[in-house]
């Protein structure tokens, strides 16, 4: 569970090449069997690019964060990324905000807000505001940007993120983020006052109810998104960087922000932003070499997990299967498949069970040529923490020296 | 290894209804393989209950403190409850008195006395003194506590358990533990003398002399039972309850008073104190509804692995399974079937090998349709350790949130 420390020494600095290294992973891989066929979503996949891969592989179940703990996107990421979830705390706020592209300095707060619906007495009837289109919602996020009376000391930006998702960013001095959420999680009820949690907070807590206030004023004749809904507050803390902890130079190719905000934490470029999971590709293709580890991030298994959808789920996998050639065909070093956590259909949710993950290179230990829960389980890399994929991707790309004599 | 850390968060506390876990401890379950038929105990018990319950569940090696290393019941069960048993220190006199009923204070030393017998020169004899049976056992005890003579300012307790065994407890101020056995270890010897180890000890070591000289003086006309050897010595240490930590009401279920010590020291309950296995299957019906988790302790595979008696253990295990769908019948959330450490009876004692365990909940991962250390070995749990196992069952009760955003 505790952090990796790789001596400085360790990592080949020196390496010439670069360590190209794929890290494709698809979002809530892990499932659950169905009753009937005991099967998972993975293992009912036809997926002969990845079970072709999995026969040169050394296979596993990774643990993202702790037993019978279920990661959120950020914890379960960030141990992908060989940062120990439980020491590197991020609220969804800060992964927001990085991942529609502002520049977060310490200290700067951040906070997620939801476009919501509030009735004549001030009730959320609902909690998304019937889910805008981009359009509507950056046009409402417009009229607040302009209409705000912003306080003293402190700069204000707010910044559209996708449908509802809205990022709250406050830069100034002395502000804190131990903020309660607004959001009552059931429509029907008033919003939760901003509650400073430590003294440390309570300007801050002015400064965002009357944020609050003005915003549902300003919007007041609005339809639908008529204000907001505050959560998952976080202050910026930066992260070092995966090129300075690894000697990895690293980017993002991710179609939704979240994920990009999370790899830019440490300190990973943006590739670009792909329209679709095949347009993932290329940008791959279009930025191969200039890079030592290329973060893909597929979303649809963990989408179609949430809706209960078991054979969309299994077709999410199966899609994503059949961009591997094009991944392979670019003599990678290194690649890794796996998932942030498990999101089981039956659930419709994240879960804490383990991920089935494949790790190729040329020093693999195969043990089966089918990808799936069942053969991972059985895996040379055993049962073993997310934190521990780094440094196997390093060792497998020849980028650790020995340690000790 | 390191102790768990749930943050506070995590535990849903608003879960209205009960956990309804059932922590099934089948003492000394692991076993080594019959050299003939290659089959451990409990691979050659017949357990078609556990077997059912194995085809739904997450299958594991557990184990209880660290790689070799070979608990005895306290730290085994500590692991199983959640708490690290390298963190969580408690001498067996603490114990056999939470056993026996006492309440303890902070601050308050405990040990485990036998009762023994001494030849005319104050050698050791029989260091059970030929195991009295309770009657006669109590008798001599109530003749010290009548007749002794108490020290100033601390106070002395003396209570019978079972057989030869008797607990020892003082009460005081300046009281330290940090006291050696006297036990000899090997009979026709002195025994050793109250030592302190420590000078905040020392004031503890003059009174547990005087004492021993004076129930040696009392008991002089005895014939067998006619002093005492001193082990376990254990300052009490208020441990925060499971339902501190984990919002776990718990109770336990067991026969004897060693177990229900233990589980009172992480604030269990106690259900109540059944005569047989049956009548513990009748208190946990009685009490089903009342809490979340249930630990049911049965003690007779470790008995019977401690005699070497493998066709023994095999029928103890047997007898276990019998009861099982008794459980199942109360519609459980989760039933963990599992042991506090290995006994296998080739080696008639404790051992470091991991136990096979499962985990039955509607989300779990089957691989196999027996229960036994050759499926657990390749289950979805892995090996894990022991502390894993109260946060997996509070996952699959539904009673943890999700961690990070």
């Amino acid at each position: 569970m505790s952090e990796i420390v790789l001596p400085e020494a360790q990592v080949d600095r020196d390496a010439v090449a670069g360590a190209r290294i794929v890290l494709i992973v698809l979002d809530g891989l892990g499932g659950l069997p169905d009753p009937v066929t005991g099967l998972t979503e993975l293992e009912t996949a036809r997926t002969p690019n990845l079970d072709a891969l999995a026969a040169g592989a050394s296979l596993g179940m990774l643990l993202p964060v702790q037993a019978g703990i279920t990661p959120g996107s950020g914890p379960g990421h960030l141990s992908l990324f060989g940062y120990d979830p439980t020491r590197w705390m991020i609220g969804r706020g800060a992964l927001s905000a990085l991942g529609v592209g502002v520049d977060l300095e310490p200290g700067d707060v951040a906070a997620r807000l939801n476009l919501a619906t509030f009735d004549a007495g001030g009730r959320v009837t609902d909690r998304r505001a019937g889910r805008p289109d981009d359009e509507e919602a950056s046009r409402v996020v417009r009229r607040v940007v302009e209409a705000l009376v912003r306080p003293d000391g402190v700069r204000i930006t707010l910044v559209h993120e996708k449908e509802h998702r809205v990022v709250l960013l406050l830069r100034g001095e002395g502000l804190g983020a131990d903020l309660g959420d607004t959001d009552p999680l059931e429509p029907g009820r008033l919003p939760l006052p901003v509650e400073a949690r430590s003294p440390s907070s309570e300007r801050t807590a002015e400064v965002v109810a009357d944020f609050l206030r003005q915003a549902g004023e300003i919007l007041s004749d609005e339809p639908r998104a008529n204000g907001f809904l505050a959560r998952g507050w976080a202050a910026y803390e930066r992260f070092p960087t995966m090129e300075e902890r690894f000697g990895l130079r690293s980017t993002v190719i991710a179609r939704y922000p979240m994920y990009r905000g999370v790899a830019r934490l440490v300190g990973m470029t943006v590739a670009g932003v792909p329209e679709s999971d095949e347009a993932a590709l290329d940008l791959l293709e279009r930025h191969w070499g200039g890079h030592d580890l290329y973060f893909l991030h597929f979303k649809d298994p963990d989408s179609r997990g949430h809706d209960g959808d078991f054979d969309g789920k299994v077709r999410a996998i199966e899609a994503v299967d059949a961009l591997v050639p094009r991944v392979t065909a670019l003599d990678p070093d290194v690649v890794i498949v796996t998932g942030d956590h498990s999101t089981p259909t039956r659930l419709k949710e994240h879960s804490w069970h383990h991920v089935p993950t494949l790790l190729w290179s040329a020093f693999g230990r195969p043990t089966a040529d089918r990808f799936g829960e069942s053969t991972c389980r059985l895996g040379d890399l055993g049962h073993f923490h997310g934190t521990d994929l780094v440094p196997l991707a390093l060792a497998h790309a020849g980028r650790l020296v020995k340690y000790g004599a």
